[in-house]
């Protein structure tokens, strides 16, 4: 079985082992750079854990690990575009390095790029069913994508429609990737359904941390500033949750800053916070991830492969959990 | 064996009964307005015509066929938003209707609505040479889409640079509608390959026939207006062609109006259009449609079938050559 860190290294050194040298380079450049900007690569690490529960070679599925690697970049690509965000991971967005076009294209490329790979030395006996999969994500992650447009313009979201926002654009594409890998892996049908719902709950838990940590995080750890999600008004978790179940004067309070135009950004961050703190949101964003770990925890309790060989899906849940950034 | 009209009866009636009732409303509105907006179906029509050279039930592959119509259409959606273009036959392109990030996430969403209909039905003996050419295609235009928008900032195309990209952007995907058809139906490898140069050498032929329409069609019957490339210095075959073959006095004028910001625009049609006359880009480019027109020709002539079965894919591109939109 292999650790957390000898997958990682293995993902991390293929993916910088590609070439993308088909032409014109003004297409496929921004492709290497995306992919040359890191991250935390889980999915595949997903993918590679899930496959490893019923098989050693997990060398011989790097082509799909790949694919759905190159499919999130994509995501981020076009997410970024259109949120206008002019950062990723420290680095300018490509719509910043090159233009607008190229950022659509490049994108829609990698899309195309990501079935390759999933295609790719994939055994036919399981190629349907994967693609058929791989498709219905990428469908679910354009209308997560929508929602959390259409949120932004909206202010009666309730927590279950938020819920639901964040399970089509994040947690489908974890739970997906424990799916394919399970497959590839050769689990039973029964198996690739509970490791599917440990990725979809562990994905809901990973979300709303990352709400969480937005706000509560430690600045001098968390890479991002503190506060973003609160200067921009972003329908988070806590702000739904705030707005519920503020007071008449915590509302008039939390409307006031919602609406204001002009202010000092350490001031909002600062007041917003404390009316969080208020209302009770942080507990109420806290519990409701515990209450989606233990979700996801007992779907991987139920993958029917002996105890010791979920340690390291069981570790890496609790690393994400437990996580600052 | 059926008629051209019966096959584009079939598809228009079947892509008019498609409902995209996924959610949300305002991901899938657009799709549906997209394909409602008509077009040739050409490329739907050749593929159900190379599965009708072997088979008869064409009613089996409608799903394939709705897979590149909708391909297609995504990429006038994409491609339209990059070139900022507000029209597309007759109506408003989806940039214009809804907004940018709609026309980015809806023309997503198509591509990957159109690898689920191109895999939907697939006889899984198929499957995988189907999806493996669906995605080199895709990925070649664009390559294509990305060599076109390059072209527009240089001005050292060359005659062999812009065929490279006609053929990227426009011919693959002519090739590959007849080569899945050719698949489906059950054709020889060779006979595979005969229909897809087949696409290839009509593609070339067409779109150079675009461009010439564009600056030589009937301003009665032509649904766009006449000159539009000239306006906007594009760079067709009749301009670089002019280019390369204008004499010195012609080179002078022919880079005056296209370095002109000031003018009449049925000045500069006119005057352009005189300068084409004068170096003969008119009948090169005549030409160079025959040429290709008798490539295409050759390589349906080669297909193993009775010459009886070819007479609507014959017509068809007769009728494509002949055409005056």
């Amino acid at each position: 079985m292999f650790k957390f860190s000898e997958l990682l290294e293995l993902i991390n050194t293929h993916i910088a082992s590609l070439t993308f040298s088909r032409k014109p380079q003004g297409l496929y450049a921004p492709v290497s750079y995306v992919l040359s900007l890191g991250g935390k690569r889980i999915r595949p690490v997903l993918m590679l854990m899930a496959y490893n529960l019923y098989k050693e070679d997990v060398k011989s599925i790097l082509n799909q690990t790949t694919g759905i690697e190159v499919y999130h970049n994509y995501t981020l690509l076009h997410d970024d575009l259109m949120d206008q965000a002019d950062r990723r991971r420290g680095k300018a967005t490509v719509h910043k390095v090159w233009n607008e076009n190229t950022a659509i294209l490049s994108g829609d490329a990698m899309l195309v790029l990501a079935y390759q790979f999933m295609a790719a030395d994939c055994p036919s006996s399981s190629l349907k069913k994967v693609t058929d999969l791989f498709s219905l994500t990428a469908l679910e992650i354009c209308e997560g994508q929508q929602y959390d447009m259409e949120f932004e313009t909206r202010n009666d979201v309730t927590e279950a429609e938020y819920i639901e926002m964040i399970r089509l654009k994040t947690s489908v594409l974890l739970a997906a990737s424990l799916k394919i890998g399970a497959w590839l892996g050769g689990a039973s049908e029964e198996d690739a359904a509970r490791l599917y719902d440990f990725g979809m709950n562990l994905g809901v838990a990973f979300q709303l941390k990352d709400d969480w940590l937005d706000v509560y995080g430690n600045p001098e750890v968390f890479g991002k500033n503190i506060g973003g999600d609160i200067l921009c008004n972003k329908k988070t978790y806590l702000l739904i949750q705030a707005l519920k179940h503020a007071n008449e004067e915590q509302s008039r309070q939390l409307q006031q800053w919602l609406d204001a135009t002009e202010y000092e950004p350490t001031e909002k961050i600062a007041a917003v916070k404390s009316l969080y703190d208020e209302i009770g949101v942080n507990r109420m964003c806290l519990q409701k991830i515990e209450e989606y770990t233990a979700l996801a925890a007992k779907s991987l309790e139920e993958v029917d492969v002996p105890a010791s060989a979920k340690v390291e899906l069981k570790d890496l849940m609790n690393q994400l959990m437990k996580r600052e950034v």
